[in-house]
Order: structure tokens, then sequence, then C-alpha cells
């Protein structure tokens, strides 16, 4: 079965979730060895994908550079949920819900700083659901 | 056939084109219940593609976002076409033409909220192409 | 093999380099005139693609727009490199290291104004590698 999807507890939090050993787990089961690429999926309208390196800061300036460029105040048209929640169904401008990583001999070819992470901004949603779909070269 | 191309007519408008039922449509046809992804292309510089809720007011939050990110303003070395114009032809630092989304079981893999949409900020271009690419899983 | 990696030298310079001839050979190799995707990674976590008609100005525009939108001063947590390199680690956010672009006939599929760029703006990083890998549609 090339694709599945899981639950990922994100809680009220807002920030990067790593996906990277999940994303990795997958590869090893379904790729056998192959050339390929995984797809990684969110199926939701307030989360997105970042591939950043994790444990230096980056973490914390992606938060605050994504608050600079969609401030969480009343700008916004779309006004159900928590006060700024609007900015949150703005984000797929900038970090869209699909990622392809290439597979190199049944494994993610990731550089060495390079960490596959759910950037979920929205406090109101502490659940969230990740695809992973493999596709053989 | 795995790939297709197609034209819309955007018009003079500004703004996003909901191009869901087009790709389900081919999904349907081509991915016969198999697993797979669907690729969304443009062949555009001045256009892009974005998965937003539709309906709810963020359709316009988008083009307000993307106006204050980008100004339309004359400060672009690109200077053809209408004034500010400069400012789309940068759209693709910030969302793609291309845009990958998971099939499951013959299906598009979307959320609830989840609607995939081409960003058109450009009003000197009133015709666009899409293509749609299926790889099988 | 449908997937390959090569360097670049990109030396001291930030700004955009055209990876458009090298996918274009890779393809006519690898495809042998079928339909497909072309993935294009980068395995590095401070540079990204980006899509854009180059010779008309847009390459100065991109890195200008960039650099108002991350601003390369002493805000960022990440201190490690130059000065502002912080600003570099957060360029995943808007500009991801993965593209795919459809093949049609062992060709891509590009419009006429678009070039497959790699954007680096970090120049403590002279030399970048590339991956591309070919899936069957």
């Amino acid at each position: 079965m090339p694709s599945t999807e899981f639950s990922l507890e994100t809680g009220r939090r807002r920030g990067l979730v790593d996906l990277t050993d999940r994303c990795a787990r997958f590869v090893a089961e379904v790729a056998a060895g192959r050339d390929g690429l995984l797809n990684v999926w969110l199926p939701h309208a307030t989360a997105g994908l970042v591939v950043v390196e994790l444990g230096a800061g980056s973490e914390e300036d992606v938060m605050v550079a994504l608050d600079r460029l969609l401030p969480r105040d009343d700008r916004w048209r779309h006004r159900h949920g928590s006060p700024g929640h609007g900015a949150d169904h703005v984000l797929p401008l900038l970090a869209p819900p699909s990622l392809s990583i290439p597979i190199v001999g049944g494994r993610l070819a990731l550089g060495t700083w390079q960490s596959i992470c759910l950037l979920d901004p929205n406090p109101d949603n502490p659940t969230r659901r990740v695809r992973l779909t493999f596709v053989a070269g």
C-alpha cells in the first residue's frame, strides 16, 4: 500500500513538529531499496510544510517571520475561530500543504541540516492528519 | 494519456480561480481506482497555485496579503506591462506554479476545507493554461 | 537510473542560478519520450527553488523582495555564519527546496517565460548540490 495517513497531537502550541523520523520509517517499509518520490500532504487549510534546520533557533525564527508577514490581528475577512485566525488561512500562500522528497536507494535524500516539519500556526486545532505517498522512479 | 492541458478564461479580474472540480474529473478518468499523485502545473511566470478554504473570506485575504507582501508600485526592475506588473513576476517566490496532491483509491485526498486554486494577480493575461499529470503510486 | 545529483559552483554571489538546461538534458536522457514528472531537489537548508522569467529584471526583483520580506539584520535567533545568515534559514518558508515539473513526450512542459532557478541567498556556501529525479506517468 503506497499511501498512508496518520494523526498527530499538536496541542494548543503554535510551531513546528518534526515529521522526519515518521517519513523515514514509511519509506524504509514501502520503497524496498528503490528510487522514487515521497509526497507529504496535509489535508488541512491552516497548516503547511517547511524543510528547515532544527535546534539552532530557526524554528522560532520561522514563527516570528510568519507573524510579521501575516500579522494575527483584525485585518482579515475570515473571522471564524480565535482572534487572528484569518492569518492561518493565508498560510498556504507561503507554505503549501504538499512536499515531494526524492528517495534514493530506499532512503530520503535529505541534506545534513534538513528536517521535514509540519508548521501549525493554529492553536484551535490540536490534532492534525498527515498523508505519506510513495511513487516509484 | 496521463497528462493533459486546458485553457481557462480568467479575464481581467485579479484573484483566485477554483480548479478542484476540473482536477477531480481528470483523476476520476485516469486514476481508475489507483493510488498515486496528481501534479497541477501552470506554464506561466505570473500565476501560482494555492490550496485554501473558499467562501469564508480567505480568497480576498490572500489577495490583500499578496499586495502587501509584493506591492504593485514602481519599485520593480521588470517594467513591461501594466504599472506594478513587476510584482506579478515575483509571485513564484511565494506561490509556485507546481502542486502535487495525493490520489487515494482514485480520488483526490483533499481535506474538507481545501480547494485547489489558481492565483492570477495579473490583469494583463485573460487566458491561462493548466496542465494536469497523473503518476501511479 | 532515474535519480542523479550534481554540484554547482554558486560562489559568494547571492542570487539566482539557471538550472533549466541541466534539467532538460537529464530529462532527454531518462524520459525516453515518456510523460511523467521531474523532481528538482536541493539538499540544503538555506537555498530554494523558484520558476521565473530571466532577463527582464525579475532576478534582481526577487532578491530585493526577499531581503525586504526576510531582512538580513540581527533579529534572528539562528546566529551561526555571516551577519544576517539567520534569514537564509527562514527562506524555505517562502521558497521550498522541492519542485516537480511535468514531462510531456520526453520534454519539460515549461511555459515560454519560465526558467527553473536555484535561489541562493547565502554567501557563505559557494558550492551547492542539486538532485534530479524522474518518475514515469
